[in-house]
């Protein structure tokens, strides 16, 4: 099953609601645009490579529910929906990109000889399907730096939940699973939301790989015991010199690996990447509900005071300094980045 | 109320019950030197100048509870008690030192001109008075630094509940709070315990000190900001040559700090120190169980799969070069750590 997907016999969207994890695995359905948008926002899918196949679907959900089938109708609730599903969240640039290659495609390649609303879905389904090949091809390059025996710290979630199947980071220590190398993961919880403690120890449940869950700020510790090996993660959104935008908590974990001479690898695909953004300090980072933070228990018992007031940045900056590598479908990317990069990706 | 103190009227030793805080004040009662003991390992109490405290009333106790007057009856008893309570936690020197500071009294002190049991309350009691003067000089001295407007990032608790009375870094911030000085504090909650979320911002409230919590993997981007001005954190054991051996998240903190050119104060009694260890790497870090980490919730749910493992150091080592000074109740000690420290600390 992949994590998003289209019912083509409801003619709806479905997908995994990944806040059900792990306890119980639940189907969330959206028949509109606004519960699509509402779907991105509240987490019930995240990831930069899922959210942005998201996005496209929901534009084919808008366009499917217009009563009309005149194009002209249709591009109007397209526009509605474009503009309600890219404010959803705003770090990750494969969201608007997503909702603006099918519009490109609407404007470019749509002849009417068929029903623009098959031609919409047919688009999205297009993109879903090229992110799993993407994937899997980022994982078989990225799984030649992975070694037999490995200790990898991996922050967030990254995996098939991330994306629409197989994962990036996640994708990459899957593959080099199936290759037969034996590697043991400490994942870390990832607070505010637990991705780590979630999804991506679910996720290695199914697999069969070795885990154990550590609190974000043990990192640094267990780096300094010389045990690990690499640390990987994915990322959001990076910028023209390699300064990668990633889940709160990719910088201060970087910061622990470089003070350890351990390598650090961002895996993401090159969709991901923007270079209308000289460095990360122009990416957008997002805030998000202080209840995320505040909302925890321990033993059963709430943590935090009734009144207590949290911050919650959801994403930060890690230099580029402390990137040792970016794993690409195209290859990996090491420094100089600002030459390297533009040598790969595409403006 | 003090953290910590002897019931005289029911011969008893009672503390606040950090656990059950900030849901409800709730004091525990220990009538042997067994039930402090395992108040200890449950973390009813800790922080390492409260726990030392605990240590030598818990001794007092041992005595107390003997049932036979003769001093060789009562050494017997402490020294059963004295093997129990110095292995409940091994990271904090206070612990160990309160209760060899006890036992060398009795050697040194004691003349059989008054009941030994009433002997040993009265210098465990002498012991607890001492680190309220000790705390609130050390404050006086911290609060120097404190500017008015400052930004502050606080690791775990080191106020009144880590203490006697008044804390250590946190007993900084109290004393600049009652200068005039206006500060805001950002709040490491401090997985996996959430002494910050728990403990630190019920104290705030107490005494009326603007703050917001962040999860420990925040703090990087915060210090990116600019907008930090200072780090403070306590210390539960610190080497001759200045590693600061602190809470779990204390290291990957100070090195994001450094990152972003931020001063890091850790503020602790010079009874905090072990010069007999070099570097912080001979300081034993505890291990706790994995269930602190897991049994984790958010918005009600379990965070973590039912089969999963998780580690749990407890502390971490923060390498000296990290550490911009380190103030003491004998005044601030900056680098270079070697020398400076063995002129103001006891061998």
């Amino acid at each position: 099953m992949r994590t998003i997907f289209w019912d083509y016999q409801e003619d709806q969207l479905k997908m995994i609601d990944q806040r059900r994890l792990p306890e119980e695995l639940v189907i969330y359905s959206c028949q509109t645009s606004e519960q699509c948008a509402e779907a991105i926002r509240t987490m019930v899918i995240r990831g930069a490579p899922a959210i942005g196949v998201c996005g496209a679907f929901g534009l084919a959900l808008a366009a499917r529910r217009c009563s009309k089938d005149e194009p002209g109708e249709i591009i109007k609730e397209l526009e509605k929906a474009f503009f309600t599903l890219q404010q959803c969240r705003p770090t990750a640039i494969n969201l608007i990109r997503g909702l603006t290659k099918i519009m490109d495609e609407i404007k470019n390649q749509y002849r009417q000889d068929k029903s623009l609303k098959d031609f919409i879905l047919e688009k999205a389904q297009q993109m879903a399907d090229e992110d799993v090949r993407i994937n899997k091809q980022m994982a078989e390059i990225g799984a030649l730096l992975i070694n037999d025996g490995d200790t990898i710290i991996h922050h967030c979630n990254t995996g098939a939940l991330a994306t629409v199947d197989w994962g990036t980071a996640l994708g990459v220590i899957r593959t080099a699973h199936e290759q037969g190398k034996r590697m043991h993961l400490l994942v870390d919880e990832t607070r505010p939301q637990l991705q780590g403690a979630r999804l991506t120890a679910w996720e290695l449940e199914q697999y069969g790989i070795e885990y154990e869950i550590i609190s974000d700020n043990m990192a640094g510790h267990f780096l300094q015991t010389g045990k690990v090996n690499k640390v990987l993660f994915g990322a959001d959104r990076v910028a023209a010199n390699g300064d990668v935008v990633n889940k709160i908590g990719s910088y201060m974990l970087a910061l622990a690996a470089k003070d350890n001479q351990v390598p650090v690898y961002s895996v993401v695909p090159t969709s991901s990447f923007d270079l209308n953004c000289k460095t990360g300090k122009e990416i957008p980072i997002e805030e998000r509900n202080q209840d995320e933070v505040l909302d925890i228990s321990l033993f059963g018992n709430r943590a935090a005071p009734k009144n207590a007031k949290a911050r919650n940045p959801a994403f930060d900056v890690t230099s580029n300094k402390l990137i040792s590598a970016i794993i690409t479908e195209k290859g990996i990317i090491y420094p100089p980045y600002n030459k390297n990069i533009s040598d790969i990706v595409d403006a």
